[in-house]
């Protein structure tokens, strides 16, 4: 659906529009304080002939001009016979902030559905209902709900909210300048993916900004996120449920279902999205990529204090965030040297003393010689900005980062503060003008640094992931492991030796052929706790000891579980010991497969040592999960060991990955558990498959 | 040493008093600015006559008074002169801002020397050198070398730094109100720990905040924080010296050692001192104390919003912190359903909508309803203090909680801000009044709210810790094991049956008595990796066996080791198989001893799954350790297994406490590694003590 007529549109009628406090006095008012130009403004409401000295019309179809907008003031029950009228004027947009829809129960939902229905024949793309509006800062169509300080937001960020407060939160920020504010409420016919293809498709959006409740058009999704990655545009997202509380008040709220949260995660790491813990991590690094003048080509970084206490807070934070702290050249040591007092002593963090901090042809000497310093990719000024300055030293700092800014070829810059403030305005716009991000205080503003460097480094891998395209279905069945071993092996999934057998004759048979020492597990689908039956034997070292396992599994199991439907016995040969690894496969209905890779045992259960990613995954993706697994060093050569094979474990969750793509409407769960990891290749000592039954 | 004539003087000479910039000035000028009474203030400068129009003495002789405290602004190479002089003063107290002393080296420290035994001769106090000086809110002293805006700071908090930049950090702040500010410098012959010890003293201050790079008195520092916890004053701690480079600036910055920083951390916390992540956190968590009322009883929650946006994001933030969310009894239900309009719904997190957020009355209503609730321990309003109130929730929010906490009986409340801002002063000061801390943002103002709550229910067990009398001997040596564990059974620690023997017939003699099956070890303190020089055989099961064991052992040993002394072997019953864990001691030259415990093999190396405290440490103590570790599960009756003997190892924890308390001059280090936990006891596997040899 265009949403031009919508975002930005040439005419707009405000309907129910009115001097009184809420939704139509406090938007219109709005639109005067910040809209260019009127023109094409129409205000609507049959029982005023003016609203604050302009005309007003009784009702749309009596505007002599086509209307592209028409937002909506009035209550719910009007909102259909509106949406009619406005049609018949060319209308292509609408906002509707009245609430009372999909978010509050059975009878909310089916108005929803109503209006959606109506809208779509319409063929009007509606923002809300139960939503705050947007501002246009580009063509300066402000059609928002609620009342902000009269100042210029201009800027270049595209800023998109399922929550009409968060966007408040957002305008209030002295320090965020926006193209585009969008607050999308229930999301009707135009979901928070449409905005998102739409900021992302901007010339005007330089950084996405987006507090999410929930997906619902995942292929949309995934079609944006991969066009930003491509084309670099930064997506910093404050996405919540996380926990069981926020999904449940994010379906109160907005009618959101935010199931499958873990998967929207992995779907915007695998495309590089910036992921933000809170509003002021959201809003600060959407500032922090806004301001930022070109992505470093590095993270060796550089810190500047004037203070050997700052300098220590500093140091055990770059710790923390794992910051590559640069090493300067015997060039640049020479210079510094050269600027620093007696007293002083060149490090980095750089505690540079008042004798540089408060001296700007100095710094902007240190500032020039750390820039050209080729293993140098960033420069991190470290010093509290306060709202008046007392401090002469800021201003000092600040304009010696202009000079070397307007200078240019410096190397990135930003600022961190060490205490919270609303920083000193004419000082924070130098700073937005030099292109030096001013970041929030210790925790935030190392957070931001490190999305930055993150980012910057960031290569994504354009393999499409693969989403569902119809319903699963509802049924489902378990196969044994044979069964799985053999879907497995069809599909190109190396399996080791086995044979499934259901006479002692040919258990023998078959045991001469894969060879002792051999283990023998019960085969069927219906029992899936082998051991706690007695359904397995291991080591088994000749004929003898097969016929005996043989007979003791065949008799355990015909007594402990008379129902099972027993296939037989499948013998395999036994497997050299190694590092055991679970790797796994679960089908999502909405976001599809995901392939799961960890350390088996304890490992799994206590430690949650496991790394997931959407299917299909590229070779460096599934090398990265085994790296990032905390006991990795278990499968790289622990204690003097032969390293493990780790290339074969990584083609193997490759090839899980493919598979299941291959399979993505059959394959409701598998779990190889364990896989044994040794120097000379792996071994599925387990397999488990769940298959959808079409229905 | 006394401080009182150092920080509550009845009189002080400026020296070096003038209306220049640096020290002399901005002392000066800051000492008018804030100052009450100026009677017994006199200023010293042998080149001034007058000073901001006061009279100027050419030197101290000249005063015809006695003077406590002597602010020194002149250079380092004065002070010792003007020590002397002021002495004859009765001078108790000075402050030294000259830096170039400790933090440059050997020259400097040899200055340093000099100064603490002047001023030791002298019995004055210093604070400094390398300091910024202090400000003494209660009796208007304002001894400060950095200019700072002009208003009042007056409170209860007591702020010491080994920086002098983060007091001023501190002092900037509008929200934060002070007792005494103490900028310590090089802590001469006044350490940070007596600063520490002064403040928990005093009446005026509620909250102590400190900014620390090294501790050079640990029993002082323990009788402080011991005194501090008993009084339930709460301490708040930034400590630097967490990676090695902020060791390093540490070391430059202040000429502080901030080496055993781990220790230092096991026994803040152990005092119940609540440890700050960075200023941001170290001024936010100083100013909740200060400004709250009253403890919580408890830790049950109810958070109230305004927006279902910002609930969720609360939600998300509730489950990252671990903070219970209070359940509403029916009659709070029933209060708050009469009070919501139709479109919101109950809950915790609680949007309340603008329905009661807009409505000062409906909202006192809500909250006397929910304070009354016998399930809930603390209420946090949630939204964000602009600086400039555009939006009237804030003022109906902030009126609100006035009147309820005016009205008296209800339960403790905190105000959280999603938006960093300074926030609106008027709104502030009403919130403060109230007893209500405004919180900084979302992280940080969680961490400060899971601070207030983990303090107000800890409970301090007051064991004191066992700390070094004397200097621990240069030299040390490693006992065998055999030797290892007689230590320790002398010491009352229960070890398993062993015998050690060094002949082939007392050897199956020993076997027959302890019984097979058994192990058998070499014994030798030369030979600490046995298993690598055919030291060790396990699971032998009858005297052909052992007699082989003995032979093989002792042949592989003399062939592997011929320079090492062995006493024999070490025959020990085969331990039943349990869950492998490891206990040990390590002896800080500075602050004692650390008693370990962890699980063992990898879990130490790759998970660093281990819990420290000091020695000794109680039951409770000890108990809390086992419960911490990641792997706590796998004791505890992991898949259907019966659960460990955990009291046993519990008393095993508590018993090498103790034991190395009383030997705390003699044990270096003490490993037992493996000790293995079954569901019947525990039992040591390997044991091995380093002791230091007396000089």
């Amino acid at each position: 659906m265009d949403l031009n007529k919508l975002i930005k549109p040439k005419s707009i009628a405000i309907i129910g529009a009115s001097e009184k406090d809420g939704f139509g006095g406090d938007c219109t008012r709005n639109l005067f304080k910040f809209s260019d130009n009127l023109d094409r403004v129409y205000l609507v409401n049959p029982r005023r002939d003016t609203v604050f000295g302009h005309k007003c019309y009784k009702s749309v179809t009596d505007i002599d001009d086509t209307v592209d907008l028409c937002v909506i003031c009035t209550p719910k029950s009007t909102v259909i016979p509106l949406l009619k009228e406005t049609a018949a004027k060319g209308c292509g947009g609408a906002v509707v902030f009245a609430s009372g829809y999909g978010e509050t129960g059975l009878e909310g939902k089916k108005l929803e559905r109503e209006l959606i229905e109506t809208a779509n024949q319409l063929g009007i793309a509606i923002m809300g209902p139960n939503c705050a509006g947007f501002a246009n800062f580009i063509d300066k169509v402000f059609s928002f709900a609620f009342l902000v300080e009269e100042r210029d937001r201009t800027g270049n960020i595209g800023f998109i909210s399922q929550s009409g407060q968060v966007v408040l939160a957002g305008l209030d920020l002295p320090t965020m300048g926006f193209s585009y504010v969008i607050s999308s409420g229930n999301s009707c016919n135009v979901k928070v993916e449409d905005y998102l293809m739409f900021l992302v498709d901007d010339p005007d959006t330089k950084v996405i900004a987006a507090y999410l409740e929930g997906i619902t058009q995942p292929e949309k999704l995934v079609e944006a996120l991969r066009k930003a990655a491509r084309m670099k545009k930064p997506i910093i997202v404050l996405k919540t449920g996380k926990s069981q509380k926020s999904r449940q008040i994010a379906a109160s709220h907005t009618g959101s279902l935010s199931g499958s949260d873990q998967v929207v995660r992995m779907l915007m790491h695998r495309y590089g999205v910036i992921e933000a813990e809170d509003l002021e991590d959201l809003c600060g690094k959407a500032t922090a990529f806004s301001w930022l003048r070109e992505l470093p080509q590095g993270n060796r970084t550089v810190f500047m204090n004037v203070s050997g206490g700052e300098a220590g807070v500093t140091a055990d934070l770059v710790d923390q965030f794992q910051i590559p702290l640069a090493e300067y050249s015997p060039e640049t040591r020479k210079c510094l040297s050269g600027l620093l007092p007696d007293y002083g002593s060149i490090n980095n963090p750089f505690d540079m003393t008042a004798g540089i901090g408060y001296n700007t042809p100095l710094l902007v000497k240190a500032l020039q010689a750390i820039s050209k310093d080729p293993g140098v990719d960033m420069i991190a000024m470290c010093y509290t900005i306060t709202p008046e300055i007392f401090d002469a030293t800021i201003s000092h700092m600040v304009d010696a980062v202009r000079i070397v800014c307007e200078a240019g070829n410096n190397k990135p810059i930003v600022w961190i503060n060490f205490i919270e403030h609303t920083r000193h305005q004419e000082s924070a716009f130098i700073l937005k003008r030099s292109g030096v991000p001013l970041l929030a205080t210790g925790h935030y503003a190392f957070r931001s640094l490190k999305a930055i460097q993150t980012y910057a480094l960031s290569q994504i891998e354009d393999l499409p992931v693969s989403l569902p395209e119809q319903k699963h279905p509802d049924d489902s069945r378990v196969l044994s492991e044979y069964d799985s071993l053999c879907f497995l092996e069809i599909n190109g999934v190396p399996i080791p030796p086995c044979e499934m057998t259901n006479t002692l004759e040919n258990t023998l048979r078959a045991g001469n052929k894969l060879g002792y020492p051999l283990s023998c597990k019960v085969n069927s689908a219906d029992i899936q706790h082998k051991s706690d039956v007695g359904g397995v034997k291991l080591n088994i070292k000749n004929p003898e000891e097969l016929a005996d396992a043989y007979q003791t599994i065949m008799a355990n199991v015909a007594e402990k579980c008379p129902q099972a439907k027993v296939d037989g016995v499948l013998l395999k040969p036994m497997i050299k010991q190694g590092v055991e690894i679970i790797v796994g496969v679960n089908n999502d209905p909405q976001f599809g497969l995901t392939v799961l890779a960890g350390m088996g045992g304890v490992f799994v259960e206590l430690f949650k040592d496991v790394q997931m990613a959407n299917a299909p995954l590229t070779f460096r993706q599934a090398k990265e999960m085994i790296q990032k697994l905390q006991a990795f060093p278990l499968l790289n050569g622990y204690r003097g060991r032969k390293p493990c094979d780790i290339g074969a474990l990584v083609d193997l969750v490759v090839k899980i990955g493919e598979m299941a793509a291959l399979h993505k409407d059959r394959i409701k769960e598998l779990d190889l558990n364990p896989v044994i990891v040794t120097d000379d290749g792996v071994a599925i000592a387990d397999a488990l498959l769940v298959q959808y039954i079409p229905s």
